[in-house]
């Protein structure tokens, strides 16, 4: 009898977290549409060079294969949808100016991006192209602000990071493709053992630099050390500034800094934040600046731009409760009919209790009754 | 250039499209909310036996097949929700009284089912289970139409059948699972010839009941026909007599019948319908009874139901307008911040012009904007 048992890390919704999920979706999706944010829908099918070009080793082994009968072509199922946005922008869209675009759909990953997670997250985003100023920047991560707050998560926290420090202190190095992952990992895990052993042979004030980026996690006085602390290479004094810059936009919010997160995927080049929330033991939302994203489709655009799991916000926030509806008897009446429809067309919920199901249980918790009153039918409580 | 070139019949769905896609489906799960229907969201990957159990040879040749990396086993991406649901029904829920379900997502064919057709559908459907009468039949059929109606559908006209009028008629026959094959595409295809060098060594009643059959389409006065000129076998007269009551709870909707459709699906067990509309060529919504689906999954309930693909159905309704939007300059000021806040907690769209991007095409044609009068910020026409 286990035909039927889904994969591991695959699961059906119910109705009452369906219900939640849908409503959290058209929260999200206003929030978007009223910054501007235009809806798309990429497929979630593509010919894998596509779906994973410039996109990097994580991404390609998150992917699933499979033929196309039509072409015998290799396909992907997509698993993020940031690149296919950053592909309909520059190919297909081609617009000179200032672009924002929202998506909202399901991903699939081969293998669980953690121990309790689903393989198939629901995958909520949205991306401002065509801007290189901070600007982007902040109203994106405001919006992110703002579709959680819609959410009702109460105390959302942010941690900012700048891709640009790192990958200022080791340009020009000579690194292998491996040593380059093995530095990341050990930054990453804040091992500042194995990060002294690696570096061992880059010249000394990189080596001092990657070595004090891992003490570099705090409030904002962070920035101010890591002002004095790091060598004052190209694109490191911009990147803190800028840091500084989004932090004085959120007011309200606690900041922390990080200067050696590298977590996500690979195609960030600027700012970078992840949002946190006490519901949740990891980052509700990511987001930050990706400005290479569509330059492998033809047009390298500034980007910017955040995304989120609705599956995983969905168990951070109260759950909602359910709305009551309106009992009706079965009847080939149309007056009877024409009193439902009118509930209906007001959003009431009416369930019709068909012949023989009278004395069932109320899925529904039906606080009200539509009875027939000398010729009327009325709405009692029941 | 032709690497992001998307497959045959996969698309990216453009602005305008998608919110209008975004649109219909909130209509229609708002519709069956309304009924009582509540969502589920079963899966897009199952293991193969799960997602083909019961449901016949069409269904798995349009099944992508792939293999899951935790397990070794293979998997299908859902071509089809309906028997996911029916498995939610049987195996999970598991509830003794009338079940209503909805659901809407894609589903992916491993081979167009049209020569337009998209390979990437966005199925919505409703599904009623627990109840043998009519009265379900009646309340999806309904539903569906309302569906419709609420997508703006301005005539839909409906095609009835029953899937027991031809395994009545072949019930107890020696036939292979080719020869049936073969009997069923001569019976969609109304090819009389083929029909009768077929059935030629068929009792001759049964013969005479199957080449009546592919005449028998046409207004009401069709089962009148039926009636006298099929046999009367067990399942043939109730079939006509569902059909008849069905017709008549459809006031003001134009239906048709034809007795030897068998499109779609082999899961139907009873009566079926299609609904049509001038504006497209095939059918919009198709549905009907299918009792036998949740038995593989070890309950044998009562089922009906129907769906609809959200991508045919946004081509065949009048585009609706887009929401008129404020353009508001980009400034870090608190009281405009506030105003703009304020804007879109009432719904409204406020597009924020970043620095430098002023005179670029306005894509949400705004009508209003946001200037600053005497301190204050007002919304004013342009």
């Amino acid at each position: 009898m286990s035909a039927w048992v889904l994969p591991d890390h695959i699961a059906d919704v119910l109705p009452s977290e369906a219900r939640h999920i849908e409503e959290l979706r058209r929260d999200l999706l206003d929030a978007a549409r009223c910054y501007g944010y235009e809806l798309v829908m990429p497929p979630l099918l593509e010919h894998l060079e596509s779906l994973l070009t410039g996109a990097g080793t994580a991404l390609n082994l998150q992917t699933f294969k499979l033929v196309d009968q039509l072409s015998g072509r290799m396909l992907g199922l997509r698993a993020d949808s940031t690149p296919q946005v950053a592909r309909i922008d520059a190919h297909l869209l081609n617009r000179s100016g200032v672009t924002r675009l929202c998506y909202c759909g399901p991903v699939l990953h081969t293998l669980p991006s953690a121990p309790h997670a689903t393989r198939e997250p629901l995958q909520f985003g949205a991306e401002i192209y065509g801007h290189a100023g901070l600007e982007a920047d902040i109203e994106v991560l405001t919006l992110a602000l703002d579709c959680l707050k819609a959410a009702k998560v109460t105390s959302p926290s942010i941690d900012l990071a700048d891709a640009r420090l790192v990958k200022s202190l080791l340009l020009g190095q000579s690194l292998s493709a491996a040593q380059l992952a093995l530095l990341y990992a050990a930054l990453a895990a804040k091992d500042s053992s194995e990060l002294a052993s690696l570096s061992r042979n880059l010249p000394p004030d990189i080596r001092q630099g990657l070595l004090t980026l891992v003490q570099l996690y705090g409030d904002v006085s962070v920035l101010d050390e890591a002002e004095k602390a790091l060598p004052p290479l190209p694109g490191v004094p911009e990147a803190l500034q800028n840091l500084k810059r989004l932090a004085a936009h959120l007011p309200g919010v606690q900041v922390t800094f990080d200067l050696a997160d590298l977590q996500g995927y690979a195609y960030y080049t600027g700012a970078r934040f992840s949002i946190y929330a006490p519901e949740a033991s990891g980052a509700l939302a990511r987001g930050g600046r990706y400005d290479q994203a569509g330059a492998v489709f033809g047009r390298n655009r500034p980007a910017a731009g955040f995304s989120l799991d609705l599956k995983t916000l969905v168990n951070a926030v109260p759950v909602r409760p359910l709305q009551a509806a309106i009992c009706a008897p079965w009847r080939s009446e149309p007056m009877l009919a024409a009193a439902i429809a009118s509930l209906r067309s007001r959003g009431e919920v009416v369930v019709c209790v068909l012949p023989g199901h009278e004395s069932e249980v109320d899925e529904f918790h039906c606080d009200r009754e539509l009875i027939e009153v000398a010729g009327l039918w009325l709405v009692q409580a029941i």
